[in-house]
């Protein structure tokens, strides 16, 4: 069993161990009174294969949970399906000392922390990540959202897990597309803040040392949330590949590529512009594209730049004339570059 | 003209002053960048009477506003007119160097402050309040919030404007009946904070010192948002009346009494409570009604206790078994009581 503490608004601890959801009951009965209440969120993928084990540990420890599903998909992922979660919130009666668990991938945890961070102005709730992306990703650090027609994520909210439980043993369900969906994140990790974690994915046989990996990227992670819990500075960093990336995710509705491909692509395209422009050493996109290789992802997409610069318009980093885009010295070291949008449309000159 | 600092997480300026609407464009232009984006949101009756001023007083800064409207009272505020917020937001692509001016009442600072607290996880707004309830309370301190069905507010989030500015002009432009939804709000500070107060409101002529009582209000609620920005403590002591307002306002589908008439009445109900059990000051709950007498307010309602007490579980002041009472032990002294619903219930023995 690994563990780490986060220590951001609210401290909480991240348990990573095979078998570890078994013991949501009892850990839950360290933050919560006997007897609260919790709406179990799962999807229609991950609630047969661990919904009753999940329910059965919290029952077994004298909580009252219930549970609620909605359709596997980012399709689901938007206000309508946030507002079934509040129905079930108010159907229980949940209070503020009651909690939310959210049980599944990324956008699981996306609007089950969405919906806890706004139902009475923000209850508790436990993240049991599933899938490899939400592990090393987005179920630490407290962000939460929901997609718009007009893009992914812009509607959301700070809000800290109480307690996530990462149990590697759900990856050996998941389909391989989407354990190399979450290789690209583990891939970024490497890029921006460990040249030594980058060589272990492209070098060590990973599924033989999962639970390591998922140390490293959450750890990773946790350095760079507690300096920087509401994304205003370094926590920028975490989104290297992504400005390129969500603008490919939406040019596709969200359907061709998965978050990680688009992701992927996006730092490809991302270190060719900083080593065409002499900020990232040379070399440094075709390691990318080396790792990324070995995990069965794509490295390029032919959609034209020209589209992929508009559709950032709307990117979170964009602040005015302005955006932000992370940058790589090289592998392991990464800054955040506010430019002007235009000089973004230069350097994608060479795309 | 007045002027209070509100020190939260962020901090604020409150400004109190006939005519300061119009200072919009220049204020904000201490606050953001030369032309960002701000989108106006107002409802359908206050939108003609101010909305061309505030346009205007943007516009002569250089910003780039547009305009959001939605059909005037509490039916609106769901989380479908939310949806129209960010699509609007979306559609003028704000980033999070652009702001929301919410220019209206308590429904309408409600609701573009939980568009505002949410939309890319959070960007800037300014208060514009214009009835005398959102004045006094609801634009200061920073609870934003939305109605389910299932109950009032039970959706919301922290988010503290950027700026407040209060023009009592717009007072005289709403029904009686809004002005003495208002004053309900203000009794209750009297009743919670300062006798002083109390007997300002019935002793004179408030509608010839109406800034002066603004003031009062909002200096009462800035120490204790100070205090407790998160509603965990002495915050509490704001929903004196609320416990029981609420309720009958629920029971009623918020159609047959306004909030100052909920609250008024609740006020009542729980003077008497306490008085019954000896913690409150014997001819406290008269004080009260001569109060609201004087503003033309109701004293009692019809509905019979048990629903009311039924209607309270919602309560976000409800933990599990417990709720947390606010109780006066005279007019200008208050505090929370954390006691078990079935004390609440026989407390409601003697109404």
């Amino acid at each position: 069993m690994m563990e780490l503490t986060v220590n951001t608004s609210g401290s909480y601890q991240i348990i990573i161990a095979r078998g570890c959801m078994d013991q949501i009951g009892a850990r839950a009965g360290k933050l919560f009174k006997p007897g609260a209440k919790a709406v179990v969120i799962s999807d229609s993928n991950v609630l047969p294969l661990y919904g009753e084990r999940i329910m059965d540990s919290l029952k077994a420890e004298g909580f009252s949970p219930s549970l609620l599903s909605f359709p596997a998909g980012e399709e689901s992922k938007r206000l309508s399906c946030i507002e079934k979660m509040y129905a079930e919130c108010a159907a229980q009666k949940l209070t503020r000392s009651d909690f939310i668990v959210a049980l599944g991938g990324g956008v699981t945890g996306d609007m089950a922390g969405f919906a806890a961070a706004t139902y009475l102005r923000g209850i508790s709730f436990i993240q049991i990540p599933t899938s490899l992306l939400a592990q090393i990703d987005s179920s630490v650090g407290g962000k939460t959202g929901v997609d718009l027609p007009q893009g992914k994520n812009l509607v959301g909210a700070f809000h800290q897990p109480a307690l996530v439980l990462i149990d590697p043993d759900t990856l050996s369900t998941l389909p391989p597309r989407y354990f190399s969906d979450g290789m690209a994140e583990a891939i970024k990790y490497g890029c921006i803040k460990s040249r030594e974690l980058f060589d272990m994915i492209v070098r060590e046989d990973i599924s033989q040392n999962i639970e390591e990996l998922i140390y490293r990227c959450v750890d990773s992670k946790r350095a760079v949330v507690e300096q920087d819990e509401f994304d205003t500075g370094e926590r920028m960093l975490l989104n290297f590949g992504h400005t390129f990336g969500h603008a490919l995710e939406k040019l596709y509705d969200f359907k061709k590529l998965s978050h990680g491909e688009a992701v992927g692509i996006g730092m490809v395209m991302m270190a060719r512009c900083g080593e065409n422009a002499g900020i990232t050493k040379a070399g440094t996109a075709n390691e990318i594209i080396a790792a990324l290789k070995k995990y069965k992802l794509p490295t390029r997409d032919e959609m034209p730049v020209d589209k992929v610069l508009a559709a950032t318009a709307l990117d979170k980093k964009s602040s005015g004339s302005m955006i932000s885009l992370i940058m790589l010295k090289e592998i392991g070291e990464s800054f955040v570059d506010q430019v002007y949008r235009g000089r973004l449309a230069e350097l994608t000159g060479v795309l």
